[in-house]
């Protein structure tokens, strides 16, 4: 097991348990609280696979990818009453995700010979769209489209990555350095509560 | 005209007429009344399409499931002052669907040599997934999430499939055998107030 | 640069610019104003391409549309205290980009030689389904499902481009015409009120 597929796999766990929650939360069936923590965990890489024609989409030829959903949801569903206390392990679980999460989409993107701008899009994407789904599928705005900075840690990170693979041709290098810009960016600005303006027009 | 495409048809317009009913209940026009039957009726099967990479999706190449749609859904128009007296007819249409679905789903997973898991995710999604995007379509929270056993029927029956074609090589048995075992379930399940358990957290 | 192209950055910009400014109204922060320029904007055709198995999606290969949507999104940040007093230039520039997309989607079905009510479903899924994206990441119920001839215009448009497709050669003549048809119908219907009947049944 290379660090990219031990990075990729605590990815998925943290991302399943974050959305177990949020499920949970909603009072969904033991069903729908694997469903919504399988679409937190893998929707973003999903919709990447889709739209670059990389099929079949990637869970589907691996299964350590729903073996590490099915763990993560089980674990929530058993510990539900202790990680009410956990809050904040989660949200570093859920940040650790995200930045896992970016380079593994920037890497394709660069495998591909995607435009650099394709290959932020793409890492931006598998980092926080199985987070768009799950709150569509719970009938919610999106959280990344009004709060916090999420996305932008993700995109700036995205940056770093095609910056720093520029430098060097260590991988492992790549991949802690910018899991750390990422995941500093994102800790610094909810730590200040850091957030991105919005402007808005009068309602209609 | 083998069983499997007579199932197939039958199955498309019990769930057009399930969707086009939820879609004329939140006061859609009639393009909208067709969408919702339509994504109802073969939203799960696109979806599957997609991710295993089967293009152009099914209702492209074929166009008697368009035909099937536009019929439930001319049908539901016309006839929707009875329908409301035969809600146990489209409560057995649309379990009818279910158990057939399951099994286009199954069998399209096993031809394409998926692992088991796969396969019985791919008939689950194939025939509860056109409902999640109904719900999500009419802005409401997927109703397979919360209540009743239905995906798990799916599920079960999944199952089923994969377990009798072990045993016979008459494809007719394994699918009639199969869409008995999921109405049934959905039959018992609904006629004795059966749910799955909610596990929630308190509300943050 | 063909007309064709002309016409369809046009419509890749006026759709950009509705899309953001539904997504200031609803407060959402910079990032979550460009995705919803950007759903908009290419969604019905990334849609298109992903149903008919055409990888990688549109937007990928050809970066002009990216910059076109950034073009629009930083635009209406900037106009956003004018735009409201140009609601009618903004709904006339959404009125061109639906008879752009139905002419490109409807164009690609043919190319790929489908039947002509898939290659009219291609048109119209090209021409409104960035809004019903739209519209569900805004947690709201698709506005082409209830209200105003949107999506038929495009349904016309699409009929009118395969029959005058059989009576001329020239590309240019069948472009204008098309759009001008979807155009005129949607101004006409706008301007006298015009809406498709709903048909609903009494609530469950």
């Amino acid at each position: 097991m290379t660090l990219f597929d031990f990075l990729d796999i605590s990815g998925t766990i943290a991302f399943a348990i974050s959305g177990a929650l949020v499920a949970m939360r909603k009072r969904f069936d033991p069903f729908g609280v694997f469903i919504i923590a399988f679409v937190t965990a893998v929707g973003g890489g999903t919709l990447r696979d889709v739209l670059i024609g990389r099929n079949p989409v990637f869970w589907m030829a691996n299964m350590e990818y729903i073996y590490a959903i099915m763990a993560g949801t089980i674990l929530t569903i058993i510990l539900r009453k202790r990680l009410r206390y956990l809050s904040k392990s989660l949200f570093l679980f859920d940040t650790i995700g995200l930045g896992l999460y970016t380079i593994v989409g920037t890497e394709i993107g660069i495998e591909y010979n995607f435009h650099p701008i394709i290959c932020i899009a793409l890492g931006t994407m598998s980092a926080s769209f199985g987070g768009v789904i799950r709150d569509v599928l719970c009938n919610k705005i999106p959280l990344i489209f009004k709060k916090e900075v999420y996305a932008t840690a993700s995109i700036i990170g995205g940056i770093a990555f095609l910056v720093i693979s520029n430098y060097t041709t260590n991988q492992n290098v790549t991949y802690v350095v910018t899991s750390l810009i990422v995941i500093a960016i994102r800790l610094i600005a909810v730590r200040f509560k850091l957030e991105l303006p919005s402007f808005y027009t009068t309602k209609q």
